[in-house]
């Protein structure tokens, strides 16, 4: 396999976008990406786009199509890649292999998501449909808030994690958002804030619940040889991709405290980057909902079965922790546009691998130069972990 | 870049097929294709479905998760990947770098599409919306009839042309769709049929234009280690892969008498491959309609730019001609669900190749054992060329 390597990233600003189309959109993350790799859009030769609503909860039905178009890139090569909320992991793979096979020497991920489009109630039935539509949707009627609580409730009876505990999660994450100007939520909570916040799927409350966000990440990809050419001064390498899927019948779950996918493609992230999770300097997790940035904790090995609680309440996935987690904000507050998602977080984890994060009070403090992204899709039906090394 | 193989292929019955849901019709295609290849599905381990309409015309959202998770592949990696009707390639494409890049031993790619879920009113506006939404669909109105009728129009202006010779490919492809089992439509037509049927966008007739079918197709890929230690007979290699797009604005195209991103996916094909049209022994190309085959002819450089209704006439794409086209009754006949497609043309090829079509007048006769499918995804928006040997 070819070593490949980020060597530009740009994101658009999170949040309610109704002053833009899903091209334009786009547009406003490629373009800062092309100009920090010093390359034009026609030196790029495939394009995979993450996006998840097309047709469904937005109009364009080709997505891709009419982002690549708007950025310039008609020609290339082009694909659409959808893995529920994991779509933006699943297109930087996609690109990814494009150069690690040798098929191209430059490649271009660009998650985007329009989901403001529609009410949030039909939304929220869309994302209800992100299961097993016909096994689960019609006969329980659950939607991801429920999804997740189930295990909010299974994790607080087997471990002892309290509701206070879901609270911190969003208090430190809204501490970074706060920071983070592209950020959707950028106001600091308390724990009694999220305690007080209108319960959605009991023990979750609204404020334990990540955000409807638009919002797009655009990432260009490189082989060795392009680096060299290029002469790029802090390539951050691809060290690692592991991926697995889960069932998507929730009563075919061994357990309800953790992912098994996520557990799986982790490992697999490890052993391909020959790493382990003590090495990782800072990471980017799915925490969609408070519990699930807890049980990811678990899943990485960052901690052990059931102690997820134990590390938030000790200030260790913080700046300054054992491991920094979330330091952008997390889907919780930077927000959560679907088939963005997964390429926001290699953008945030190349900003941080170069030590160039702005707001220098989120910047992690690198030892080994290595960042890990956990990008969930659906309950655990999809889960890809990317290993970053600079 | 690391030799692939083709190591098994399985396709469902394409046509109306209410009587089974996605997931049950991915299987159909699936269990064929692991029998072929004499493997179990614990053996796989990166899945690419691929599927345009989830969501959109079937409710679905994740077809990938259901499909693979019936077929017995929880646990593998997944995503799903939208080409528009090109799907079935892109899909393809991406199970191909998995293996080509050292990521993964075996790969699958699985093309499923589900159509006939809803009337045909509302089917026909959602595939029209894959161009540009807002650019073309509420100015213009277009459906997918329209936009090769441009294309019809211009062709039989420039170079003469007639509705007879577009008539021909119908003929022809419904030929070998009454000697293919799988075929949605079995019926030998004649010329005088085609010419006599409901004008849907003149010069296209009903009988020019390809119907609406559900259907699978599954193709099993892996490294060229794995062919020797499972001892495949007739392994068939992905020679080369060629893929463009194409504006989705119409107005910018520079004529309409052919596709530019099938001109450019062909010749990157040929160039990967080390070969050329005169080498090429049997091919199946996107006829979604009858001008599109026409103009895939040329593009492909099967013959020269405006020739194209002269092969047909002179019967060189049938069996014993020059270059035999969709011997399986193309998109036209066997049918055109549009995930599947992609895949349904590499499963076709493959037995084409391995000399084991069942119905020995529609086998073509092989020389350099070289075979070329071509997908289409909306009007040249995407183009997928994928250059087979034994």
């Amino acid at each position: 396999m070819r070593k490949v390597a980020i060597i530009g990233v740009g994101s658009s600003k999170f949040g309610v976008r109704n002053d833009v189309n899903v091209a334009e959109l786009a547009f406003e993350a490629f373009k800062p990406s092309v100009e920090d790799a010093g390359i034009t859009p026609k030196d790029i030769e495939f394009v995979a786009v993450g996006s998840t609503g097309a047709g469904a909860w937005y109009e364009e039905l080709l997505p891709a199509v009419v982002s690549a178009e708007y950025c310039g890139l008609t020609g290339a090569g082009l694909m659409r890649c959808e893995a529920a909320c994991a779509s933006g992991s699943a297109a930087f793979t996609a690109a990814y292999w494009t150069v690690a096979s040798g098929q191209a020497e430059i490649a271009l991920a660009l998650g985007v998501e329009k989901m403001r489009e529609i009410d949030t109630p039909t939304m929220m039935e869309w994302i209800g449909r992100a299961g097993y539509y016909l096994w689960e949707f019609h006969n329980f009627g659950l939607t991801f808030p429920a999804y997740y609580a189930l295990y909010a409730t299974a994790h607080m009876a087997k471990f002892g994690t309290t509701e206070e505990d879901l609270a911190l999660v969003a208090v430190k994450n809204h501490k970074y958002a706060s920071m983070n100007p592209i950020a959707h939520l950028r106001n600091k909570i308390t724990v009694d804030d999220v305690l007080s916040s209108m319960v959605i799927a009991a023990p979750l409350k609204l404020f334990d619940c990540c955000p409807v966000t638009d919002g797009a990440a655009s990432i260009i990809l490189a082989s060795e040889e392009k680096v060299r050419e290029l002469k790029i001064d802090t390539p951050v390498w691809v060290a690692g991709i592991g991926y697995a899927s889960g069932t998507a019948n929730l009563s075919k779950r061994l357990d309800y405290v953790g992912l098994e996918a996520a557990v799986s493609a982790s490992q697999m992230a490890y052993r391909i980057a020959k790493t382990s999770p003590d090495q990782i300097d800072v990471a980017v997790v799915h925490d969609c909902f408070t519990i699930a940035e807890i049980m990811a904790y678990e899943d990485l090995g960052f901690c052990k079965k059931g102690e997820g609680a134990k590390l938030i309440r000790e200030g260790q996935t913080e700046i300054g922790g054992k491991i920094p987690v979330n330091v952008d904000g997390g889907l919780k507050a930077k927000g959560h546009p679907i088939g963005a998602t997964g390429c926001s977080m290699i953008y945030e984890l190349t900003k941080q691998l170069r030590e160039e994060t702005v707001e220098r009070e989120r910047q992690a403090p690198m030892k080994n130069y290595a960042a890990l992204a956990h990008n969930v899709g659906g309950t655990g039906h999809y889960c890809y972990v990317t290993i970053l090394r600079r």
